[in-house]
């Protein structure tokens, strides 16, 4: 029985880095579509994006004031003001044909086109006006409160990079350059699943000998926050053929199966079984710690994640695989997308096995120079509340022996 | 004519601090719905949260193997295994009412119960069984891979505090303590506006004087990003009664409205006036640059942002000024949801002018040790790709002089 077990289960620990580098070998790019810029947060960007105008479009006012030539102020002062003649008024939005000439000043506003003649715009607090005489009382080097054609992108200027997450200053970019419509990559559709006779739905009366299925929730949360898209999330018994029937559903809308618990070495761990049969694995155990028995499989051209049923387990390897994996298929510039800072480790951290790599839950505090991560006490890959007290973590590579007090270490925020 | 324009305009500017102090005050947190844990994503918690039951809910296994008696394993080695006899299996989510005695093992999954007079459980690895009898090789103290009740959670802790922005690993807690529904904070309803003559739809030709509006779709992300309900987004003609009109028809269904442009003191800038005759001007002029044309005021009940109509001015307010008003009426734990991490600045920054906020967008750079932030070259508050360029803000408080090469700083990272 222990032979059997030790076969069908991962006898051989695959290292993160190589079983990452064998998924990515497999994962295709999504095609396009277009859809428009209000829809556009949070999705990713499928081209290179050129300037096909210039911003501003034209030399325009950067204040409220009057064009003049900068010679007529060249001397003024408070006490020694300069005079010209007030010969119109552009309002903003108005493309006008005036022309100035020395001696005369036309009212502007703040964003309205630069008159020819003109050079620069004097601020309407350091003038005053009596019928049409304007009294300039400071004096303007050539270019002033002028915002020249151009200034801030250049026709022709690559803007934007394909595989770009577009956040709020993005969409304004692309607005400002004229877009309504964007092209970005599919979301993939994702199926979520857990296994376990001893799952119970939220909302029901808690039994002896069962938990709360937390983990389907938590994914398709997780699957929202890195671009896919959970089409499905069920419970499924354990059951071998009830499992195969629901993958095998599954396959026919889904990119990707995620699947929770099922993938270890007990004996009701049906998944692997069902894989081999019916699709390929590609990895099966990862030295990680949380998270060893991870598998990643195909059913078909749908990309399995077998994940572990512990919730930080299955939390933690989601972040480093399958999340990746989702981004690589959106043709993200970046696969992990978790906000990386600098932190000072507040005391020792001994790792129990060299060969894993270690997923360490800090929290941090801050001073003013530098930000403390203190290891969140870990009592199991079962224990959630030892996310909702950290921050991020620490990965601790397979061949460091731990953390010593005062090491810098790059804590990786959860994801928000 | 000056006379007047600085009679409507903001003479004075007010420091932000006191702008934000005064709006706070005004400031109700939004009543309470309650909506199903799978939307939760991203919503604020609106009750602390007590767990009613323990996590796990009983001693359960943290491995595949046998409950035994740890006794029965004193002294085994692989050289010198120790004998139990198997009286059962207990399958996950199953409540047995096995008990062992003595010399007994029971087969047990992960997660599953621990029967009655067993006190740890030994790794299938670490075992062999033939027919009963099982050859246990590695000595086990009481209490090994056995997950006590509570030991993530006791029955009775507070887990949650009300405000807490719902991330996966929240919904993940909340679930396993068997919640399916949630009490969150409404969504405030926001209505934005711009105004401009010179504004365009993006998706038309461009026209000479003209330039694309990109403040309602940049603004509508970043309320998106921030938690509100965005509702309508609307560009206006530079018109005193047309924008009267929709103001006042917006105050109908709107908590807030955020407007941008028209706030200076440029020929056609009504909003002022509108607000002094319609409603109450609260603040009018910040001392931040950029951002100093900022309005903030009342509608009947309704909060107005009046925004500058210079993208990155316009952005910049609503970081500092709108959104963390929204995040009050969400009752938040942090008003300001920005991570701000550490990191030193790679040049002088001189202030053009002492009395005022500077926002400075940086570049971040990572080396092993540390952050480096690059300030990003500011051209004009309407340079756009000074945003895209840059990472986040780094703010200048109104009586520091600049900064060093070398400084420590805060940076606020954008949201995302």
């Amino acid at each position: 029985m222990t032979e059997k077990l030790r076969t069908i289960g991962f006898s051989k620990l695959t290292p993160l880095k190589d079983a990452l580098e064998k998924l990515n070998s497999k994962i295709q790019i999504n095609p396009t579509e277009e859809i428009e810029i209000k829809d556009a947060l949070n999705r990713i960007l499928a081209d290179n994006i050129i300037s096909k105008i210039s911003i501003p479009p034209f030399d325009r006012s950067a204040m409220d004031g009057y064009a003049i030539k900068a010679e007529d102020s060249f001397g003024a002062s408070p006490k020694n003001p300069k005079e010209i003649k007030l010969v119109g008024i552009i309002e903003i939005g108005e493309f006008s044909k005036f022309k100035i000439d020395r001696g005369e000043g036309i009212r502007i506003s703040t964003g309205a086109p630069i008159p020819e003649g003109s050079d620069a715009v004097i601020k309407i607090e350091d003038t005053e006006i009596e019928k049409d005489l304007i009294s300039l009382y400071t004096s303007l080097v050539p270019g002033k409160n002028i915002s020249k054609k151009g200034e801030d992108i250049k026709k022709g200027t690559h803007v934007l990079s394909k595989g770009t997450e577009l956040k709020a200053e993005h969409i304004a970019l692309l607005t400002s350059l004229g877009f309504n419509k964007i092209k970005v990559r599919i979301r993939p559709k994702i199926s979520i699943f857990s296994s376990g006779d001893e799952l119970l739905e939220p909302g029901v009366p808690l039994e002896p000998g069962k938990i709360y299925n937390s983990n389907t929730p938590m994914i398709s949360a997780l699957i929202e926050l890195y671009g896919g898209n959970a089409i499905r999330g069920e419970t499924i018994q354990d059951d071998k053929e009830a499992i195969k029937k629901k993958l095998l559903e599954a396959v026919e809308d889904s990119q990707i199966i995620i699947f929770t618990g099922g993938t270890s070495i007990g004996t009701k761990d049906y998944l692997p079984e069902i894989i081999e049969e019916s699709g390929m694995i590609l990895t099966h155990g990862i030295a990680q710690r949380p998270g060893a028995p991870v598998l990643i499989g195909f059913l078909s051209e749908t990309l399995i994640f077998c994940l572990p049923g512990t919730p930080v387990a299955a939390y933690v390897s989601f972040l480093r695989i399958a999340g990746p994996a989702i981004r690589k298929m959106l043709g993200c510039l970046v696969f992990d997308p978790r906000i990386e800072i600098i932190a000072t480790i507040s005391k020792d951290v001994p790792v129990s096995a060299l060969g894993f790599l270690h997923h360490l839950r800090v929290n941090l505090e801050k001073s003013e120079e530098e930000f403390i991560a203190n290891p969140v006490k870990l009592r199991g890959s079962g224990v959630i509340s030892s996310l909702t007290f950290s921050d991020g973590i620490v990965e601790i590579s397979p061949d460091q022996e731990g953390l010593k007090k005062g090491d810098k270490v790059k804590v990786k925020l959860f994801p928000k």
